[in-house]
């Protein structure tokens, strides 16, 4: 990969100008509003794959956002790695929290990263990463070492479920066969410390509205007779954890899948410092279920939150309104083997079952994801490793990551094929947050990283 | 009276289409963006006060919103009324509920107003209800039937705590000089049912804010580790309330005078329909305190509700944000001897006392105000039974309401006078509610029953 390493060099300022264009479009696919966006986004994913050197570049509409496709198949006595991951992004508010505007990318230097960061929208989750590979394999293209085949499968809804991809897939089958799918969606420890992903939570996503009386009523006149439905939804969220953080839906854990001693011990063996993790976060106090440390809060526990909530008067000053309806989104995050739809329907029934006479509640469900566990053992794991040793000069921790990537399941029963997580964010890069950003480090790190993987993986396979 | 009143049918098409003006200026004094349509509602009611053939009229600017005065002393011998009203108005979010616009006012014929009723923000609560006695006073003069000094006071925050009229009163305490202060900003049982007002609860309005980490995080990330302001906020709220509904702020009812069961049984002999309550506001089941009947729950006992919340990601889709901050407007509504002061001290220091160490809260006072009970043993409580019953053509039942006008207990400490609330509303006028209304019967009713006070306060006093 000498070849390719160097062309890597002379184009680095490029790849950077390159993805700062792509991040410049606001893809926020949750929004109905951004939808042009999102298209403009899929077609510029699809000019930067042609122009990378792949064929059969494709931008296939679907019943919500586009997904991405591109390949170079160059022998098939070789293996064939399928490169999934997504240009869609996250809703960029609240923006009076961001520094620099969303959709403007700017370089800034922080203490984790001196030599600089793109602050934006989608630098590190997705299209940071996204365009490590496309740039990778352009590289490998132009130096003309590409050891594999090659497929891209770049999607347009991931921040939204993915809605649309599982019938894609079903669709395309043959067109995507291929030996392992590789995904930089996710980080690695620290800078100093590379790691790969080993698994992931699932996701149960519900959306739930509470509504008392048919209008918002003065509250001095009908307050203290008519349910309140912000009172009664604070209940019915308070009821759902115990005072040990235990979530009480009826059948909650039941499939949760028990993690054995040493497997914890060894989790609990990463490098993780407690007080620099509340001082960057501004907190006194980690919180969280008893018995089980913030590495395993995060990994291989479920939770419970509210991602938001509203209801009643938001707007300046005071309003002695008692309000008709309130509402709330909720999302848990699942362990091996808690299966979303049926933890939906367990919200479902328990929501409606502790809901008073007084009110009446709807849940709807939003999207879904099932939990996975990938193993160690498997010639794309140990070439991720390989290719990280080589890229960092230090083998990577395997971990468990705390977010979703409901497509990893789907891959697996869909097409039948195992995924590799080798990302290259850090924790603190503020993705789905203000402030999202994604070093320069990393983007340059992981465009080197990749071109090894695809070499060990050719030698493993 | 006979004069006055053939003043008032000859008129009273003009006196409405004057209301349908002041009407459609939206004089929402919470909201900073509407100071000028508050200063320009003022000097419409300075004007009509004018032509109507008050002296001394002015505009008095405030360090909020201004206060219109204006008097017509015809013999220091007679006794002198004073009115008060407010001619500022609550917001009208949420719009969308509203079937015409707020400040497009229209006249509906609805079941309980089959003569039609004025749809406008403002139309009861309390631009209509000041009209009357603006109108009333107009007729007096015109027909030469004044028997009294009367002196008019209407401010433009009433809606926002009368933060400014306690300095105004103190600093205009010669000016304001009177025997009795005649409020309309209450309602009657039903249109064939006349009452007056007798007690009106307190009220404490605070704003609290809930933060855990120093930004909004990725609920995957660090989801289960890091405290979600939302659910503990929720929490929080839960917790103040307990299975029986009451309030569990240590200290709260210690001032609360207990109402001896005579006047309870008198109270719950009142005309109501508990199946038609239910069936107006379209619930299955009232929702309030242990032991108390729906007329006591809006009267002699306090409320803790809930006015708006917010906090996370409201817009549309799934963002699956845990969320840096969470936010909450709660009132209560209070009885006697409950203090305003003193409860939102127990409230706040209760509130910070409950936080758990992995968050930071802090708790904003809005107004407050005083309950109150008036007596019915006075002239001027006499006065407007009588004037009532010549009206209604049946005497009015005294009523505890269960809103706050804080002035009536301001008036009480400064000007060492009391009120007498003779308001002529319906509680289904939907006052602080969308499609907000005032029935032309009531507002005529009202311009009708208001010389009969004069003139029997004048006997009596």
């Amino acid at each position: 990969m000498k070849n390719t390493q160097a062309y890597i060099l002379q184009h680095k300022n490029r790849f950077l100008e390159e993805l700062l264009d792509m991040l410049r479009i606001p893809s926020i696919s949750a929004d109905p509003a951004y939808k042009g966006d999102v298209a403009r986004t899929a077609e510029f994913v699809a000019e930067k794959l042609r122009s990378a050197g792949a064929d059969l570049v494709e931008v296939f509409p679907t019943a919500g956002h586009p997904i991405v496709y591109g390949e170079k198949l160059i022998d098939p006595a070789k293996p064939t790695v399928l490169v999934y991951g997504h240009y869609d992004v996250q809703p960029a508010d609240p923006l009076d929290l961001w520094t620099s505007g969303p959709f403007e990318p700017v370089i800034k230097k922080t203490e984790l990263h001196p030599d600089g960061a793109i602050y934006a929208r989608g630098s590190c989750d997705d299209k940071g990463q996204v365009y490590m590979h496309i740039k990778a394999f352009e590289a490998m293209l132009a130096a003309a070492e590409l050891p594999c085949n090659v497929k891209f499968m770049i999607e347009g809804e991931e921040e939204v479920g993915s809605v649309n991809l599982g019938s894609f897939l079903k669709e395309h089958r043959a067109r995507l066969d291929c030996d392992v799918i590789l995904i930089s969606d996710t980080s690695i420890i620290d800078n100093q410390t590379p790691s790969i992903t080993v698994g992931l939570r699932g996701l149960s996503y519900v959306e739930v509205e509470v509504t008392a009386a048919n209008r918002d009523l003065h509250s001095g006149v009908y307050g203290g007779a008519v349910a309140n439905p912000i009172n009664i939804l604070s209940k019915m969220i308070a009821s759902m954890q115990d005072e040990n953080n235990h979530i009480t839906i009826p059948g909650f854990y039941d499939n949760v899948l028990v993690v054995n001693s040493a497997e914890r011990k060894a989790m609990n063996e990463a490098p993780f410092n407690e007080k620099h993790y509340m001082d960057d976060l501004g907190i006194a106090s980690v919180h969280g279920e008893a018995g089980y440390t913030t590495l395993e809060r995060t990994s291989i526990r479920p939770t419970l939150d509210v991602n938001g909530i509203w209801g009643g008067y938001i707007g300046e000053g005071a309003k002695t309104v008692l309000p008709s309806k309130a509402f709330a989104k909720i999302s848990m995050r699942l362990v091996p083997n808690q299966d979303p739809d049926q933890i939906t329907d367990l919200f479902s029934r328990h929501f409606k079952a502790i809901a008073p006479p007084s009110v009446r509640v709807e849940v709807r469900a939003h999207h879904g994801g099932l939990p996975v566990v990938t193993p160690t053992d498997t010639p794309e794991y140990q070439a991720a490793a390989k290719a990280m040793e080589q890229a960092f000069g230090k083998a990577p921790i395997p971990q468990r990551g705390g977010g979703s990537i409901p497509i990893v399941a789907l891959f697996e029963s869909i097409l039948g094929v195992k995924s590799v997580l080798m990302g290259f964010g850090l924790d603190s890069d503020n993705i789905h947050s203000p402030n999202e950003h994604y070093g320069l480090f990393n983007f340059y790190k992981g465009i080197e990283t990749i071109p090894y993987f695809y070499q060990y993986y050719a030698e493993l396979k």
